[in-house]
Parts: C-alpha cells; structure tokens; sequence
C-alpha cells in the first residue's frame, strides 16, 4: 500500500527537465493544489506555464519557497549553494527541501553551509532519470516510472522529511532506496559520470581528426546510441564531474589502465586475451539487461 | 531510375543477422529464384529454412556456389580466407561474389590468396548496418533500408561486377557508395571499432569492480544505450579487432591521448576545458543527429 502525499504548494526551482516532469507528474496524481516555478531565465518560465506545467512563476527563489511545503532544487549541481542560500530565510519551519542533483556528497556540504540549522529539513535526492535532452520542453509525467531515486539522507536529515519525499518518488512511480552518499557518488561515478566522459571524448576526437565529415557520414546506428548521452548539457557536466572529481577520477584511470591492457592485447595479436575481455563484457550486458527487464516488470 | 537485378540462385554463405537480412529482402523484392544458405552449424541452417529465409541449405560452400549467380560471404573476417578457399573451384566463370565483412583491406588480401584468377569476380562490399543482436532470428528484411553500403573494388575487380552489386544493394533500399579500401578501415576504426573497444571495455571494467551486481542495478537509460554494442558477438569483434588493427591503434592512441587531457582538466579543476570540450562534442553530435535525419528522409 502506497501513501499518497497530497501538497499545499511546491516550488520546483530549475523548472527543465527533471524539475518540469515531477510537476507534471504530481499535477497528473493530484497531488498538489498550486506549483510555483522558479528560475533564472523568464522566458523559460513562461514556456513552462505556457504549457501548463506550473501555476505561477517567479525568478526569485526566497518568493518561490514563501508557504510551500515542497521544494524540488533540480538546477545543476554547481549552483545547489547559491540557491539553498537564497531560500533559507525564506523556507517555513514544516517545509521539506529536496533535490535531483547527480552527486550527492558535494550537494550535501553545499547544503550544511547554506541552510545551516535548516539542514534537518533537507532530504539529499537522485531520481536516475534522464534523457539526453534538456529543458521543460522535454520534460513528461512519466519520466519516473519505474526508474531510481536514490536518497541519501545524513544523520541530521529529519527521518518523517525523509519518509515524505520518498512517497512522493514513489507516486509518481519511482522505485526509492537509500544508500550513503559516498556509496552513491561511488556507484555513479562508475554507471553514469564515466560514461558521460567516454562519449564526450570519443565524440570530440572524431570532430576534431581531418575527415571530419566523413567520419561521421558513414556512422550506424551503434554509433548513435553509443554516443547519445554526448548531447547531454555541457553544463550541467561540467558541474557533476568537478563535483565528483575523486570518485570519477578512481574508476576514470581504472578504466584506462583497462583499455592498455586491451590495447596491449591487440597489438599481441592476442586473440584469446581479447576474446575473453569481449566475451565477459557481453556477459555482464547481457545479464544487466534480462535483469533491468526483470526490474521493469509491472 | 533504379535497375533491379533479377538472380536465378543466389548463395548466402553466413546465414546471420546480415546474410539473413539480404536474403529476406530479395525474397521481399522477388529479386531471386532459389537462395541456398551455408553455415557450419546445421541446426542454425534449419532454422533459416524453417523461417522460409532460403530455400535449401547445405553445410558446404562449393555444393552451395555450384550454379549461383550471386554469391554474398557474411561471415566473421577472420573466416573469409577459408570460405573463399573452398569456393574458389566450384565457382562459375559469370558467377559475382561480394562480401558483408566490416574491415576490407584484410579480406581483400585475403580474396587475393584464396580466388586467384577469379578475383575479378570479387567485389569487397560492407553494409553499415547491424544491431548488437546477432543470427538468423534477428533478421528482417528491411535491415538494409537508407543504410549505408560502401563498395571497395580493386583495380582487378570488374566494373560490370560492382555495377550489379550496386543495383542489388539499391534495390533492399540501401545507399551505395565507394571509396579505397584503407580509406575505410580508417573511417570504421573511428566510428564503429573504436567505440566498440570503448563499450567493452567499459562493461567489463564495472563487471569486474567489488560492487558489480549492485552497480548495474543503479544504472539509468543513458548506460543502456551506451553499452548496448558490448552485447555484440566477441567472436566476430575479435576478428575485426585483429584485421583493423593499425588503423583502430591509430585512433585508440589518439583518443587515449585526449581521455588524458581530459582527466588533468578534472584534477586541475579546469572547468573552462572541460566545458569547451564538453560543448565542442554536444555540438559535433547534434550536427551528427541533424545530418543523418536528413539523409533518411525517404
């Protein structure tokens, strides 16, 4: 049985897509009277009411969390401090702070700082949710459905704040769990940051050889689906891996201590060395694959 | 206008993902009499003729040549020698054979060896198309549809030949081109070897850290795409590997050397390079996804 939390007034502040579809969402469940949208840029903000994703709008943070209960800060990582600063004074005693940044430990020092003797109201916040596209225009009610939200409160975190946001994940069809920060920032480091890396690179080495056009003229489909998550926002990037530079910089030279070995391999003409790194590879997607298909059952 | 050519036997030496694909497209184009398919594996050869993807099925390429007029060898790079060996008698003095192998310089080499004087008859093909499913029950005919063909003929092979492969690849709907053969085992280093290298690599990397089972379980939609080509046969991507291997060195170095820059932008916290670089390849890839949208409108 699910409780259903039911919102007085939310402020989803950095209204793109993440932001844009938990509002979405929670207007699809009814589970908030009015949504106030916040951001830098008005001209987005209208785009957002225009398409009847918020009620009202507002670029300033402290107007946008005056009397809600239930503020989502989904703005790159880079900016959680200026943007918890800003709504501090501004934040009721009862209101519950989350967020969707992508690490988790530099999002909660950012937090201690800016909101102080507030902190216990602040619920640290994942939903592993995402498409290379950016902004409310992108943004669906479904988003969530049947993906992640890891939250990873800290021992100040106040444990029925917690209880709440995971309810509200889990309405709008996320799967909650909870992990230590560092062990999120670990795990993401490996599934998603590096990732990221790898396709930017790839893709910036190829504009850049001489054939340029070409290269990329004679490209399948692998290669675009490979190279997808290259369109992410450059800003938003840049923000998750100096935030995450320690445990993104462990698995980035495990990786490329990996990638010697396999170089070493081919220039061996070691066929069975890279037939085995070939074949346990496929078996591990493999198995990622029938189990993410298991997880995804109704 | 567009010529479509009318064969009375058509011999299909792999009957995979590929070789089932052509040969379900010219049977969808009424562009074959009979179609034999040859493989090792008998029981992979009645499910092709169960499927009604061929006609008749033999495990041995000289019974399946004897008497085609098309020959299409889809088999792992690594096997064309043999294959080409053990046709090379049995082929008939009209008869064409082209093949589906994704490096050329090596299995033009390897043609040289085996055909001898037919060689003429040769003509070194490569459809860039493919999932990371392989086998006869992923095949569908309209694999081959606004994908890219690229034929590299030799200066022996004969133009009449290339011409007759052309219109047959133009009528399952494919888009022929030609360019030197080196030239494309350099452009297919960079856009499919290499990134396949990367995916593998990468998947056998997380499989082998401590955390493994619970890594994959918090990976979103983005590591999907990205890792999907590690599901792809090792057998026939260690083959690949080992025929490209100076060309896909060549631009593994060169991305190893920018994966390096990249890291000491992290450790520097250089956030204007890893932003540039960041922004240099969203672009490139938007570019990437503009161009081919355009080039697939019918």
């Amino acid at each position: 049985m699910t409780t259903v939390p039911e919102f007085n007034r939310v402020a989803i502040i950095g209204v793109g897509l993440i932001g844009g579809s938990l509002a979405r969402a929670l207007r699809a469940n009814h589970m908030a009277r009015h949504i106030v949208g916040c951001g830098r840029k008005l001209e987005h903000l209208e785009l957002a009411r225009e398409l009847g994703v918020v009620d009202s709008i507002t670029t300033d943070p402290a107007v946008a969390v005056d009397g809600a209960d239930m503020v989502l800060v989904a703005v790159p990582v880079g900016a959680m401090h200026a943007v918890l600063s800003a709504i501090r004074r501004a934040l009721g005693a009862n209101a519950i702070v989350t967020d969707a940044g992508s690490t988790k430990v530099s999002v909660i020092n950012a937090a201690r700082d800016a909101l102080g003797d507030a902190m216990h109201q602040f619920v640290p916040g994942h939903p592993v949710a995402g498409t290379e596209q950016s902004g409310v225009a992108a943004s669906f009610s479904e988003l969530f459905q049947n993906r992640r939200v890891i939250l990873t409160p800290t021992e100040q975190t106040n444990v029925q704040a917690t209880e709440c946001v995971r309810q509200m994940w889990q309405a709008v069809g996320a799967q909650v769990c909870e992990m230590a920060a560092e062990h999120h920032d670990e795990v993401l480091a490996a599934t998603s940051h590096l990732p990221h890396l790898l396709a930017y690179t790839l893709v910036d080495s190829l504009a850049r050889m001489q054939k340029r056009r070409e290269i990329f003229e004679y490209a399948a489909g692998g290669f675009a689906d490979f190279t997808r998550i290259a369109s992410s926002s450059p800003e938003m990037w840049t923000d998750i891996v100096c935030a995450n530079e320690p445990a993104l910089l462990a698995v980035l030279d495990e990786y490329m201590q990996d990638l010697q070995g396999l170089r070493s391999a081919i220039s061996d003409k070691n066929r069975d060395e890279i037939g085995k790194r070939f074949q346990r590879a496929k078996d591990a997607r493999d198995n990622f694959t029938a189990s993410s298909a298991e997880r995804q059952k109704p």
